[in-house]
């Protein structure tokens, strides 16, 4: 299991800061910059009373695995991600928790391109998903290249690694949770369905789609509606084009009155 | 003004040769490849009467100035680049037209990554819009990069390169058509906004957002809800949601009775 404990890059770094300060364990950071972003993370961290460590571009370059590091890498705590045991407990709890909206779950079955990887997790945080659920091989993990396209996303958001992803969607159906797949070969819209309750959306992989044994196990399969010539969308667009009608359907429920 | 007139990587061949053969010149193939598509792109070629030239890949990567072309280059008989007086026809053609959906644009206020250009003009072409506006100088123009990611809508979606967009947004309005300028810092959420009529969708730079003289321009400004902490969404994602949004009022309002 791939785990994310340096996250490399400016925007990453800032976002962590000012949204999880208390998860970074320390800074590393270029001293000798022309850059005032990077004096700004260091001076900030400082008022955090984070520890900063002085590194050069190689050094930072070694923790993060990634050379566009912008002169700054944070070191994180703990880790957001979980195991199938671990994302059971998180469901079972949002499932019996009092208020707030409906869990919302993004399952992205065997995406192999950490950019595209990153980019579900910066729209699945952005929505207000509880979690985003994949398999742990055969697709791509967490990493610093993850964490740089999520800006931020990768640290704070719940990331389910599972030996099998069927599995998973077979008990979160028995907790009454509505699975819905995505399928260019669906008869139903996605702005025709009903994403209300409990959900876990389900995205295929970049070129193949839905494997037949994930098919299986949802309630429904819904399509984007594709007006033009192109077959079909880039994978975080699509999986952001339908976060959001989730999104927009519960917020119209929360604003009817009655 | 960039002009596409190369397309290269397997996909946007095959969806040219779908989609748009008659704009197809030729096609730039190499032959000796174990690549079954390759062949499959040689054999339609043939079906379709159009003319297909051997290359090797030193010969492909310098037509298409993309190195990953896998084996298969197309030259295109004309191009979708527009210039402002292009866009003013088309324009006027649709807003005169009987029936049809309501004028659909999508304008990119300086976007900068090929990579993010393509996505978009891959997603407003799957969303049915008529045109993507852009500025002439300062932001990234059409070619091959973005092509390949457009998978296909480069080659067909009409793209007006301008030399300056508020101008542009200016004579749009006085044809009423609406313009919903997207800002983080803007109060109503897309969701509330009416995307019924004639409407231009406008996206600032990846980074700073709009311009000021362009945000002016606008009728109303609307932002996403995010609902984590991470603070924007990746740009075509951004697009992607706002153009769905419109298709979805728009396929309800004509499924509405009376």
């Amino acid at each position: 299991m791939s785990r994310a404990r340096y996250v490399a890059g400016l925007r990453a770094v800032e976002q962590l800061l000012t949204t999880r300060p208390g998860d970074v364990r320390a800074i590393y950071a270029e001293y000798r910059t022309a850059n005032p972003r990077v004096e700004a993370v260091i001076a900030r961290a400082g008022e955090l009373d984070i520890e900063v460590r002085p590194a050069n571009r190689a050094r930072l370059a070694q923790l993060s695995g990634e050379t566009r590091h912008q002169g700054v890498v944070a070191e994180i705590r703990r880790s957001t991600v979980l195991d199938e045991a671990g994302l059971r407990t998180l469901v079972e709890e949002r499932l019996t928790a009092d208020g707030g909206p409906p869990l919302l779950l993004l399952v992205l079955d065997g995406v192999q391109d950490p950019h595209n990887l990153g980019a579900c997790l910066r729209t699945a945080e952005a929505a207000g998903a509880d979690a985003v659920v994949a398999p742990r091989h055969g697709a791509a993990g967490l990493g610093p290249a993850v964490s740089k396209v999520a800006a931020g996303a990768a640290e704070v958001l719940p990331f389910a690694s599972v030996p099998n992803v069927a599995r998973v969607l077979g008990w979160l159906r028995e907790y009454g949770v509505r699975i819905v797949g995505t399928s260019d070969a669906a008869r139903e819209s996605l702005f025709e369905a009903d994403l209300g309750g409990p959900l876990a959306f389900v995205m295929g992989e970049e070129h193949r789609g839905l494997r037949r044994s994930v098919q299986e196990r949802c309630d429904i399969l819904v399509r984007l509606p594709m007006h033009g010539t192109v077959q079909s969308l880039n994978l975080s667009v699509a999986c952001g084009i339908c976060l959001y009608e989730a999104v927009r359907q519960r917020a119209a429920a929360a604003a009817a009155p009655g």
